[in-house]
């Protein structure tokens, strides 16, 4: 079903984002495999993401395909050509060379939206630069963390906005580093330097208060999010949101935006999985505000599962991570093609003609095999 | 408990149908194994098939087994032996030389049904008339797809009436292939010619629509079917169907029966089991439609389960296609009697004197060990 | 905890019934194994027998200790030591010498019942004879099939009580046997001759009525039952029974006792586990009879189980024939040993005096974390 | 995130509490090993305690962090740096020369309390000088058995008392020893002598009585409990409570709190694990008595689910035996210090500041992924 791409010649044959994840593993150095594959602790939260979307079951409805399918998105005020978007990753150039760039260009080439990282490996001018211009390319964003230096935090969504990015993105969940036992076990990979924080003032937790004291009093909080608000020019949604009554907060203080994720598994390990989290966060919201999601997503069902739990756009991760490191830009425009393609046939296969038709009706609500 | 039916000298020993999948896998080449018994993606939905029906508790009844019990059901105004049918099935050729007239005579003298594949590797007619006066023979269908041509259908559709079938059967779930990885791995099967569709004319999807769009245009929708049902000299079954509504509105335009189905995984990996859609589908109808169901039934007691839950018949695919691969037309007729003895016994283990005495208080509803 | 019982020379160590069941394994060739352990089909309602017991949890009570606490319970008006009864099996001659009799003698010495199989290997009068008399022995029964001949049916109840026995057991479960594929792959195990049925008629069914109609001629009805009710001198127990609705019609009639049990997975598989089954029957029943079972029971905490859920007393069949297999008669007793010591283990760590003070409260009946 | 605590040279490098357990299990001899790290039967319940606690899932709030967040706790009218304690483990010097101590001194460096076995292989005035005056220690108990000689058990109170314990424990869940067939497949480990009782009267049930009627006249029971009260001038917790009904019995009776506990799944096999019985004994109790629980937390977002189910604090048993037997006191610290970092982390990550602010909301009831 999907195009014929070609890959570079030392690439393996790729049917599906897992065979990607599979070729990485033989490719890469353990510390690099256990610092962009491994997750939190047991990795409990990291395979749920992954359980909880295959384990949903899908009713398709007959015989209401038609013509004019498409897998278009409104998002930001736009349409976009599908509701794909890579996420943020630090450190893409310890996994191929010009990574980050690399990675962009694939997006663009296959209509998919880009979230930078604030910690990639090229000035994030360049990045937009390279971008920008592409016809058919999706959103492009950039990931964010919060800093207590106000001034330096204005100065940095201003530089943001100035390089033409659609919107930013505020990262929440990760207000201290996950407990990553897989990382901690093989040593410390190393990670490509960053051009884009250069200037940024260290943190110095208080030794004295201990790890929750010292890195709590400098973790972000509801005020930080609305100076953050406040101070940037673009739209701003929160990433790394669980809870239905944080995402109602974030929409109570004007974020454009919500963005499910549990980081991957990244940091708090047996958290509620992202297929959990959705619809809960969805209902929460209602029409304020939309919702993207990422985690664990691997399948063009997984995706449309998501669209009918109500989900504007999804983020895929490690799977563009693997490919990189398989066969640079080139491989990662086939995976993102791969799983467009996956998704039209989902689409088609169950009566759905774009994402935004895609209800909760499609998802069988009770496992059970008897009324 | 099955009769000595001999098989050829190099069959193996198979006493269920799982013996004769295992078999076949030992003599069929890797891309042929990947066609007939692989399913799409991850093939979750392939093996929740299986797994649903093998889940479900039966709650026996004691000392009402009395003279006069069989196997016997009605189905398009007669009554035939059995309430096994042979599902269709493309290509049996590449598994046994005339593989569909081996199925054809397995199935008429084991009194079960056959719903033939219009893709089939002989004409339909001299399939028909070899099944036709076989006394004790079951239902005799022929399973077409949608062209979007009506002359050409019209035709169609009155050449399998001339050949004397007893109803048409309309395959509604697979307007595009599905996501097959494991044949992509291996590689394409040989596929024998099909006589019968050599004069249809081809779909020529636009490729500026996108997957969707383009094959979409093509599908089938309900207009279709109400075309199809005006044009069909014979009852036309719907195959395909999971949601109950779509049930509903097939038995609305005059459809003459349902098929429970989810093309054994093929298409759509994570749909929901047959298991798990047959009784919402049978509570839809009441009785307004015959309901059949396919999909992981592998022994006598899922039969008598799929009974239980509605169903008037079911059809039997990958098994017989593996006894076909291992033993030809003897080594069908064995699987399918082993199934009917195993059926047999299922009946009159159960207190259920025969398939339309089955109800759903076989069905222990609460797995919970506890009230 | 269990007394120092010798065992033979070269019995193995074993400290659980499931240490018996894994060194009978070594000892047996594959046909006895098939014969004796296996179970219909694919095992699932084997499997569920034990995995059911085991999975239900235990809510003990503490501080409720305190003397007079024993094992002792009421059946058959009269006081018997132990709750546990041998269950009725055929062929024990194939796993040791006089097998029939060195179980008996196990249980007698254990303070264990005993039903003895209508096919054992010796004639019915011997056995009663020998374990009759043993002080502390359990109640003692013989277990029987139906047959169509009424006179020689009150001719074999009438020698039953004539024999000795306490009470008589009407299997009724197992009106065709069971989709033994285990058996038939190995092939048949010889099975010693019984003495006890040289006389019966035999049963030839119409071969022209089909599996189901043929042996559903000749099986047990209600009616069947209701005769073998007026026939019989001695109380008459019925066995196989799994749903509610024949357990109230059993007692209608005047059966003196009902055994849940799906004959050990042996005949119907996928049939629910009669862990399942017993508080439903036991709820059916109220107080008008005393209910039984079998199926999985391996622990002493499975029989405080089955007690707290309303059994008046539990059978134990593969594991004592495992155990006769290893050592004979001390081997067996030993294995009834080790079980009796895990209930009184059991008992007095639940807070549970004895047998009748076990109920429905030790058991956990929600396995979900939170309330 | 952990501290870079030396371990001893042949220490293996472990990052979590499993990796102690793991390197335990190649240095131990197989009775030890059994002695400490078996568990009763087939261990289910040992089991489920450690998946129980894995498997509640976390839905962490964000934007809640802020400076002045800690570990500490109030118990017995004191506040401690952590809720975490060592719980009672006997024969410990067969792990580690002079293990007890040095598991009391890794505990006082931790902020830990300590609950000290009876039968430790110190005399407990010794213990506890060794622990009263260090700085930031935790609470400092020792856990008893009951015995029917009131005037021994009287003296052993107050033994306790003038040693200088914070509070005593009574032990209740094991009025006889569960069924241990690892220890028994391996045979007995040798025990360190214990210098606390040896001048309390030998316990020896009636042999004729049977194993419950023996051991159970011996056994404790409310009335004990009663003079326990009466008798200890310390406040005595119970420890082993799993009922409702009988944590509510305790608090009437004047008990100072209750340990949730199976005794790790040493004594009843299949008893419900300690995370399905804590919050049911919390509800119970209301604001009556602090709960404490222990049984197979081994990682920080186990101890916060704890203290989310209304925990005030945990007991930790075999992860630090293990440590000790792996590196002595260093390694126990280390441990601990790995846990208290988790916790910490987890407080953060899931916007808790301290341990009384856990609530249940932090707990996703429904693992359903769909409302």
């Amino acid at each position: 079903m999907s195009a014929a791409l070609p890959l570079p010649a030392a690439a393996p044959a790729a049917f599906s984002l897992a065979d990607y994840e599979q070729a990485a593993r033989q490719r890469l150095d353990a510390a690099t495999w256990a610092r962009v594959f491994g997750a939190a602790a047991d990795e409990h939260t990291a395979q749920a993401n992954r359980a909880d979307w295959a384990a949903l079951r899908l009713l398709p409805r007959v015989l209401r395909a038609g013509a004019g399918g498409h897998t278009r998105v409104h998002l930001l005020g736009r349409e976009w050509p599908t509701p794909l978007l890579a996420a943020p990753m630090a450190g893409l150039g310890a996994l191929h060379p010009g990574g980050d760039l690399a990675l962009a260009r694939a997006c663009a080439a296959q209509g998919a939206g880009l979230v930078v990282s604030e910690r990639c490996g090229v000035d994030i001018e360049t990045l937009a630069q390279a971008v920008r211009a592409e016809p058919g390319r999706g959103p492009l964003l950039v990931q964010i963390t919060w800093h207590p230096d106000r001034g330096w935090m204005r100065q940095w969504l201003a530089r943001i906005a100035a390089a033409g990015f659609d919107a930013v993105v505020l990262s929440v969940d990760a207000p201290v580093q996950g407990v990553r036992d897989a990382e901690r076990r093989v040593g410390p990979a190393p990670i490509p330097p960053c051009p884009n924080l250069q200037d940024r003032p260290p943190l110095r937790p208080d030794p004295a208060a201990g790890l929750c004291g010292g890195w709590g009093a400098l973790a972000p909080s509801w005020d930080a999010l609305a100076q953050c608000l406040a101070d940037s020019p673009l739209p701003l949604w929160l990433k790394g949101v669980l809870h239905p009554d944080d995402a109602r907060q974030a929409a109570a203080l004007g974020a454009a935006g919500v963005i499910v994720s549990n980081h991957g598994g990244r940091v708090l390990d047996t958290a509620v999985s992202t297929a959990w989290a959705l619809p809960r966060v969805v209902d929460a919201l209602g029409d304020a505000l939309p919702v993207a999601v990422d985690g664990g997503l691997r399948r063009g069902t997984d995706v449309l599962k998501a669209l009918a739990l109500g989900a504007r756009a999804v983020l895929i991760g490690r799977p563009l991570a693997a490919a990189l490191a398989v066969g640079g830009a080139l491989a990662a425009a086939h995976a993102l093609r791969l799983l467009r393609d996956e998704l039209e046939a989902a689409l088609l296969l169950t009566g759905t003609p774009h994402p935004a038709a895609a209800c909760r009706d499609l998802i069988a609500v009770d496992g059970a095999p008897l009324p």
